[in-house]
């Protein structure tokens, strides 16, 4: 057996989302036979201080209180950036122009202008991309892909998407980057997965009439005061799918008690197919083929059938758990990498999401339907 | 014991609905205290022949091949209408000129401008009405209606509502009075069961915008031809409510696989309902006073505190059917008969309910937000 | 059309389900084609005060304070017994005497050497009896017994039964004939259902194990002091089937939160079945012949195919109550009365029931396994 | 911060659970703050061929062909054990006599008497042991737990505990190891977990009534042939608990449909808990201190208040997977191996449920009851 090419990883930040990429490399790297051997090389915090604990904490050998020093070593292979929204569009030019790889959390910038200007940049280097929109590394959510391509619930004629959440729902949180007028609110914030899994699903929205809404008018400003907010607490859209289909969204982080809606109903001619990220190892499909009076939704545990599962356990019902679906995307990741298949969902696509956020915005500005350039 | 006055029954039509009510009467007859003796006087039906038939397997004591002639019976106190839609203004008008009372089957007419005329004409004859909504009649809409009154999950903030089927799927199925372009297509049909569903809930809805889209063109014209269809398959509209909620809702009836998903999603600032008509004898409440660590939505089961869930079982978790939502609409339509309480929902509430549906598809067509009136 | 034969019912007893049945013949007489028209002639209870306000209130014409004056009248056709269990011996026995055909609430009486008698007088005078089990009457129970039968699910292996309500749960709750030693407890009052239930499906039980806990000693006596309980509370039991299967079975009268599991799953060689009467309009079939990958439990509702909801609704989904299975089981009966189908559920089938419940009792004593005889 | 002292972990055995415990180990390096820092020192397998690629795959540093080099070898802290059961006892205590820490994947060996060697002999020695029953370490059992011993749900009566899978539905499986009179059989291989659980959240079981099946008498013996079965594809157990509730429990691994039917109901006097593994992320609570109308059972996600749970994702309903567990049992076991807590389930504790197995099986047998030693 050839030694595996070592690839080291170089990440910049150490929030929720950070240790979540550390545990997917360590997870990655066992439950896949990557192409590379994964080395967690440097991280960088925005301190010496911050950075060395998280260096103890995560395993990296090095670490840095400056991320243009992690970015400016030639030993680092990938530029992780868990690092604010705010921050991504430097960090993954600086990263890119450096001749780096660069996989970068979601939302790819706060908006659109960025994303694109970091996508260009990206191709024009050659290097790989990815973006972090991990539900879409989910087993089930590939059989329902494969089940709407394979014809099985014939043409789908209309979706509704949902994704809620209520960690936003309490006037009293504070003002966060959140709630900027760039880049912040629902549809950016949990929307741009209802989004991704919708074109996932169904391919390209062609056309969108959006309705946001400002439930929370001002949050406190962390100072004894008040900040407005003018952001969407819940943002909709009408859907028009180049494919034919219609269909509508919803993006709510006050959805009080809803903890993961990330959901979906999609109906066909011949069948449906009903998904909550609630229970998210099961998918539903009903297929009008069954026989009469046997007609009914099926519920479809997870299993070895439904790839990669099988590479987490052999057994079918066992079921995987959200840091899992990183270790998917990470494994995805690295082939590209490796040149071994496609970018998963690299800048380009973490652009294209931000643009369908802006439409939908600029439709809800406008009151009007807008389509999609 | 006081004897109890006889009120005199005349049913016009003898389809699914006509059997329905017929079943209603008898059931609300039993289960409810009643403050008439109901007496199946006359049914109505196309030819004398269909009309004696239904007369013997209703029990009806006469019959009459022609509804006018039943109209005109001053034996006759209310005149229940269960004809197709196009036939209610003329049958109603007649009705109310004769002084009954008149129960008419949703909707209740095929254009608000019938229906306002019809409300019109029985509020100032001062004769009672009521329109079938009978998905209100559940007792737990109505103890989802006490929980939002009560201030239990505080304001509301957000809804999201839904009435899919499938009964129109199948493009073979032929063209109907249901795609008549006056009156006809999903929003009309089931989605203003929706309308009513969530004005029930949450009061007046002050604007909309509607989203209403053909999906199958053209349908049998049942002479070996087709014909083309323009109503709605599926109909979307954003709401936004005079109490200060925002929501959406959806009339889908090409929903492959649904049966009855008449369900909505109300998110308040302290907790939330979740219903499905699928399960109707079940409300989900989700309280952020439950204790940390403890909260969940909650599956409250209807029983005998569910009023009047006891009148019908003195133990919980027995469950209602269909027909017995229609036993508790005519029990409550008799009550304002006698004057002992306000109508459940007249004509002016099955009015309100035509003219959203046709400001949901002038907003569709316009493309634009309209208010309501 | 030719003129039905009326057919006269006597009811003794006006309780729940004295209610009930009264909702039932109703309802039956509107919902199925009856074979005979029938007439609530006189009702019977303990005195003439309570059977005159019964008459009122439930629409019987004649009411007596003496049973006995009932079943002597020659013009009653059918006697119905809702009367405490204590009394269904003599009064059923009084009535086939009198040549009448007897419906008869479950259990069909204390002991089953009392139901052995009724029987037997029952099948030497050739009338027509039925005894109340009417969760059997649901369409889904119907369906998982023909499922079954034509193998789609392949030769059953296991079976697991429960029947778990919550109404004895308080040990404040009074001692009542349901804690009398001679025929009550747990398993009889609703493990009776569960055992119906399982041989309805399965066909007859050869051997159980019983395992029957008290866990309330005592009770009050409703005169300021308590009462010994000697009951079960908690009834379980191994089951044998003559056909070659396995199970188990609780019935639970004290199971906190329970309203309504009375519940089953059923595991064949190629399939699954199962069921929870909480949904009681859904059966869930798993069928290892759908395609791999695509395999899971299918929720099918209740509709027309369903044997005989159609009778209710024309639509799929609309539900059937609790209320509409007891117009199933007077429809079955009726049909038995006038030749036209067997008895649905007899006395002879009542006294089976009773010989389960005292074998399961016995054994559990004996703390050894018993055959059926 | 001081360096962590590294713990050497030896490996045998390198199939479904060798994998898994490896996954288990690199996230719980990760997700925890353990107090080791773990090293994959050695791998042992059949072969030096196998034992060489596993340890490439897995990322272990040495290799070898035979287990008692590596339990030989002084550099080794812990051994693993996860070869096939008949083999555990002769490993542990060559383990054990070496002075190391020993994890053994359950069941602890084939027989009690086994078992009670292990145990003995790691008490003797004073090494810290566990075995996998990792379904306990969901934080949705603790949850559990802690509802009990708080009163919450007042004290238990009644237990209904089950664990049905279906992978030896099909009469074609050949025989393996798993149908060996000696220690074989669905209640052994599955129905431990269920013991497991129900000594865990109710405390022990002090005597027990079982009803073990064989369905399927004879299975391919991989040479043409067959061989008699004689172990139970079904295994039932009446249960008695020493703090006074009684209950049931089913073990099935021919459940047709089921992949991880691991559930269980508990009724109190004040309340109940019901869960499934089907969907672990999840414990249904009913209170009947909630007010009445509002009373159900309410569905409490997973989330940080739930330890360890918070480890994994910062934000509640993302849930854990199969693999999580493992890493939860990890951690326990290095902080008992580091004097931090208590061995979580030990040897002493893998025996009790040997014998909880095999005083089932006897009683079966003996067709009588049997209480626990």
């Amino acid at each position: 057996m050839p030694e595996k090419k070592q690839l080291n990883i170089g990440l910049i930040g150490t929030g929720f989302m950070g240790k979540t990429h550390t545990f997917g490399f360590a997870s990655a790297a066992k439950v896949f036979d990557l192409p590379f051997c994964l080395c967690l090389h440097t991280v960088a915090d925005v301190s010496d201080e911050a950075a060395a604990q998280a260096a103890a904490a995560f395993g990296f050998r090095h670490w840095s209180g400056d991320w243009r020093t992690l970015i400016a070593d030639p030993d680092i292979d990938v530029i992780d950036i868990t690092a604010p929204n705010a921050l991504h569009r430097e960090m993954a030019l600086a990263a890119i122009a450096a001749g780096k790889h660069v996989y970068c959390e979601k939302p790819l910038a706060p908006l659109a202008a960025d994303a694109l200007a970091m996508a260009e940049a990206a191709e024009k280097a050659g290097v790989r991309t990815q973006v972090g929109f991990n539900y879409l590394c989910n087993p089930m959510l590939k059989l329902a892909r494969e089940i709407i391509a394979s014809g099985e619930i014939g043409a789908v004629r209309t979706y509704r998407g949902v994704h809620a959440e209520d960690y936003m729902r309490d006037p009293a949180g504070p003002f966060t980057f959140r709630h900027d007028p760039a880049g912040g609110g629902a549809m950016a914030d949990i929307g741009s997965h209802a989004l991704a899994t919708a074109e996932y699903l169904l391919g390209p929205v062609s056309a969108v009439m959006g309705d946001c809404v400002t439930v929370i008018a001002e949050r406190p400003d962390g100072r004894g005061g008040t900040r407005p907010v003018a952001v969407d607490d819940v943002g909709r859209a009408f859907l028009r799918f180049a494919g034919g289909a219609s269909g509508s969204l919803e993006a709510n982080w006050i959805a009080t008690g809803r903890k993961m809606q990330h959901d979906f109903e999609i109906y066909g001619e011949k069948g449906a197919l009903v998904f909550s990220q609630e229970r998210f190892n099961e998918l539903h499909l009903y297929s009008s083929d069954d026989p009469p009076g046997r007609q009914g939704f099926r519920r479809i545990e997870a299993g070895p059938q439904h790839v990669p599962y099988g590479r987490f356990c052999v057994a079918p019902g066992h079921q995987l758990g959200f840091n899992d679906l990183k270790a998917i995307e990470i494994a995805g990741y690295m082939d590209a990498i490796a040149g071994l298949g496609p970018e998963p969902f690299n800048f380009r696509a973490g652009l294209r999401i931000q643009q369908l956020v802006e439409t939908i915005h600029a439709s809800s500005r406008a009151r009007s339907w807008l389509d999609i350039g």
